[in-house]
């Protein structure tokens, strides 16, 4: 029973931004923030282009700002929220300009590289930063979480399994930590063979068994990049070497990540697949707030499942776990060039497997013409991400000719 | 990441004294005070009668002192440790006086209702202490926890499962519990149908599948009435009500306790079953020390199975927790019982089943005699075991006429 850090000042309202308001994780945030009026305020939700939904969830959370990236749906958001007293702007200097409004917490929702810029400026002393954007820490770990250290703001991880590994890590026992364990659901080609993965269609690898998600990230958790972006995350977001990261397939996907301490304790957090338990803990940390998800009942489950992960037929997970190692720019390579082969694969232009062929391809090139060796500031980042995807749109052009 | 209570001062070694030294959790423990020559110095070692195993741990551990209880035995441990520099004495006082040393952590692991009032003598403001005795719990929680309380002393708990649960119950939040699960192997008749269960032999409930343990606890596990105890325990070792208190068959034991937030987050301490680790977490909290046991590879594991308990093939469990839930003097009687009915069992004079009849007829008679109402001093609850050990004992004639 350890004694929980410093708690908040319980009757003031924490001041929350919302950067991605549109997206899944920001509307499992909505459906928190309504059920407790009083204990939040939207300071801004920010989102790329959906004005309908944007003012939607503006009205009904009592936004201080509603902000559109995307300045061509401009006037429909002014037009939904006229005469509501909701603040309104567009453009990406108005996201800029939202992300530096005072608040007490930031929710980095945004999908994609386009989250990198506004994300890393959320953050700043006395601020809670709950990450959600994968690029953040796999493109640019190293950038964020130096950012993160200099300003002593506290990031939370709102992802499951980094969550869930944030709930049984005792910060102050770094060094009595022997490895941390993601879980992993195995995706539905868990017990393909090669051959049978060869012949995999898009349709095949969009259902996903566990939890409602979008088209990139579900065909990362078939090929098991996803995971190895997790591992990336992991690696920058606990204070431990690559060697103590490991990866734990478990079909049933209820034991989100676990850890091992050097006395022989496994500590694990369990919980039904429902994104809003992992952003109640960001929201109410160190307290715990109620949330209305279905309670883990493990007799009803009756039985877990646990297999070690196999890199031979998950190619792209070994590619991770060798990006992370190489560091520097290769973890922004990878993701780089597996949203394109991604995208190929779902327009029909590369196989399954080439998704890791094209990946491994494109690595190897760009580290043969030093590409991957800066990666010191986000424009870098972002100009080793574009090398990253033409490279890769032309290995996937070179093999469909 | 929780950030722990204050951290000892790591400079100066922790004095022990060991009530219950020639046990098996006396054992674990010795090992972990082998290992660690440097962090432990200890202040006393207790044992019943074992002088050779007690003069053998005094020399290794370097204690300061070795006492038996038993005074027949004392020449034996006197010759043994003759020319040692190791002091020791013999009786009941002794004992008693061997808890007023000066010591910082009493590893509390007499068995039996032997063990009440050494250890409840052990408390004292400053002190830890490590608790494994069933009896200051379930025949006396009230009393024993009303005195740590009283002292602010510390109590860790050494039993697998209270052990696993403390490490994910956050101190802090009892309100934000919404239960507390203890596992169960469920023992060896977990499939049994009461006729099966109804031709058992003590031969065939002695084999227990996962722990190395004593020949009554073996039966209360087989029984489940070891579990009902352990609820018991439970209910005053943490800050909930009886009915936030769940068991959860689980025959693999590895899962050894869970904690359900109301965010959903269900937290689990999983191990391989070895005492040592929930001991060195007793001794070394909040900090973790080295423990060489074999950690917990679930991908070996490949499944975990959990089902709910069976109240109607497991009387016993159901005693318990209607124990617990009458309170005063009810657990001690159930505990006093239980061990009459036990030894009944296991030599062969009744049945196995015959084990929870004898326990639930006692009960009700003893609450009919109103003899269940007090239990406000050790005193009382000794007298109360003694008037349930002789009704148990009538039972069991009147059944074998």
């Amino acid at each position: 029973m350890a004694v929980a850090a410093a708690q908040r000042d319980r009757t003031a309202a924490v001041r929350i931004t919302v950067l991605g308001a549109t997206g899944s994780i920001g509307q499992s945030l909505a459906d928190l923030i309504e059920r407790n009026p009083d204990r939040f305020e939207v300071a801004a939700l920010v989102a790329n282009r959906n004005a309908g939904l944007l003012a939607d969830m503006a009205g009904r959370l009592n936004a201080a700002l509603a902000v559109l990236a995307d300045e061509s749906q401009f006037q429909d958001l002014q037009d939904r929220l006229q005469g509501t007293g909701i603040s309104v702007s567009a453009g990406e200097n108005a996201v800029l300009e939202a992300v530096d409004r005072d608040t007490d917490l930031v929710v980095g929702a945004i999908v994609g590289s386009a989250g990198l810029i506004p994300t890393m400026r959320a953050i700043r002393p006395g601020r809670r930063i709950a990450l959600a954007n994968k690029e953040c820490l796999v493109c640019a770990g190293d950038l964020f979480m130096g950012k993160i250290r200099e300003t002593g703001a506290e990031l939370l991880p709102v992802d499951s399994e980094h969550n869930a590994i944030y709930q049984v890590f005792e910060a102050d026992k770094a060094d009595q930590v022997e490895s941390v364990i993601l879980t992993a659901s195995g995706g539905p080609f868990r017990t393909f063979s090669k051959a049978d993965m060869n012949k995999v269609t898009p349709a095949q690898a969009l259902k996903h068994p566990n939890w409602d998600m979008g088209a990139r990230i579900t065909i990362d958790s078939a090929t098991m990049m996803n995971k190895g972006f997790e591992v990336i995350e992991a690696s920058h977001l606990f204070p431990i070497s690559h060697d103590q990261l490991a990866v734990l397939v478990h079909p049933q996907s209820v034991v989100h990540g676990l850890v091992q301490y050097k006395d022989g304790s496994l500590l694990a957090q369990l919980g039904s697949p429902d994104m809003r338990t992992p952003i109640a803990h960001c929201l109410a940390y160190p307290e715990r707030m109620e949330v209305p998800v279905k309670r883990l009942d493990l007799a009803e489950i009756a039985q877990l499942n646990f297999e070690a992960p196999d890199l031979d037929r998950f190619p792209a997970l070994r590619l991770a776990l060798e990006a992370m190692k190489a560091g520097r720019g290769a973890p922004a390579a990878l993701n780089a060039a597996d949203e394109v082969a991604v995208a190929a694969f779902l327009s029909g232009q590369i196989g399954f497997l080439d998704i890791p062929a094209a990946i491994e391809a494109v690595l190897e090139e760009l580290e043969k013409a030093d590409a991957l060796a800066t990666a010191d500031c986000v424009e870098a980042i972002l100009e080793l991400d574009g090398a990253a995807r033409a490279k890769t749109s032309e290995w996937i052009k070179s093999r469909c000719l």
